[in-house]
């Protein structure tokens, strides 16, 4: 593949999606800046995987952005008042918008991303954004994505000049099992990222992240290399 | 005027035109939330003028939030190894893109206002974006502003939920001294806002922003409360 300029930012947030989302990015022939939002998650657990990852992944820089959102509130992820759902298995997740969205989440990373992209000079922004699994998130779907690339072309300095940021959303339209796919065929270190909503010593095995990722590590037929709490495979 | 909601966030920077925006706002019939980004400017002289404002504003909220966009650098605003222009008058302001062009700054602004909006049920955002004195700014063009407004429409849950928030930026179109004029006739209390770029005592009366602030109060025929520093108006 052909690339528009030889760097891309790459949303690296720690978990699985983002890891595939970044080494599909490598692939297309970019070389990779990493950026994390540290948006007052519950926990650092994510950033220590972040960090680890863009080490493993071979990034040329990374930058960690914090990001407040807890300041305006309205999501379990960033308000401690609010509890994270936890499922009884797969079967349970709901189908509306769950209390773990956080409101325009995506939509901050990717202007940061596009003002990251700006300030490098990187042609595109690629995010692990996915639209099956995720289809209550309104910041996931399609239209929006395209909308936003719409909104930088103009908005900003690089488009202006005739270099549009191009926004990449690789998973888009993947099943968790294909991201599981995807990433191994690509050396993902599995071990590395973390999924799971709260911040324990281990991943809880109960929240609507880690019965994703279990189940697409099932449906793939691979191993997941971390490990649940009160989960089958061995402790380490 | 009829509101499609009864609450609006506010952008407020301490500066003039977010002022006049919100009291816009406010004249539209809107309760006024206000939203301050802490986007590591070199002082914090804005900052304490925006909380003035939102007292004296009558804002019913006012969150700050943090936005460390100094971590991707590329403006002389938050990289204090680019000094930002001083200009011998006001024919010395260049027409490119300045160096005080923050990345995507509105589009962060107005992401995280997005995310505000959603998290309160607010129906509106206002910004005090200009494309008259601003033009070298390519976040304060109007087709961008509507591109981000159709970006919204699709990726929030408001917006998937039949209330789209609307992005309005009452100020795009007038000149200066029209939003010194403006500000006037609604009671903007202007001797609380900071335009400077630098954060000293007194504005440095030689910046852009100095400088585009004297030129619309002077065309107004209205006396700035605010004096710069070897301005011939009074000292206090």
């Amino acid at each position: 593949m052909t690339t528009p300029a030889k760097s891309a930012v790459v949303l690296l947030s720690g978990g699985m999606d983002s890891a595939v989302a970044a080494a599909i990015a490598r692939a297309d022939g970019f070389g990779l800046a990493a950026l994390t939002i540290d948006y007052g998650q519950r926990h650092a657990r994510e950033l220590s995987a972040a960090q680890a990852l863009a080490r493993a992944l071979g990034c040329l820089d990374h930058r960690v952005v914090r990001v407040d959102l807890g300041a305006i509130g309205g999501s379990s992820l960033t308000d401690a008042r609010i509890p994270v759902p936890k499922n009884r298995g797969p079967d349970d997740i709901g189908t509306g918008i769950p209390s773990t969205y956080v409101p325009s989440r995506n939509i901050v990373f990717l202007a940061v991303a596009a003002g990251y992209a700006e300030a490098i000079g990187a042609g595109a922004v690629y995010i692990g954004a996915n639209a099956i699994d995720y289809s209550g998130y309104p910041d996931c779907r399609p239209g929006f994505l395209k909308a936003f690339e719409d909104a930088l072309a103009l908005g900003t300095r690089a488009g202006n000049e005739g270099r549009a940021i191009r926004v990449l959303a690789p998973l888009l339209q993947l099943s968790k099992a294909d991201i599981v796919r995807r990433g191994r065929e690509l050396g993902v270190p599995f071990e590395i990222t973390w999924s799971c909503y709260e911040g324990g010593e281990r991943p809880c095995g109960r929240c609507d992240s880690c019965l994703l990722r279990a189940k697409g590590f099932a449906e793939a037929g691979v191993d997941d290399p971390t490990v649940a709490a009160g989960g089958a495979r061995g402790r380490t």
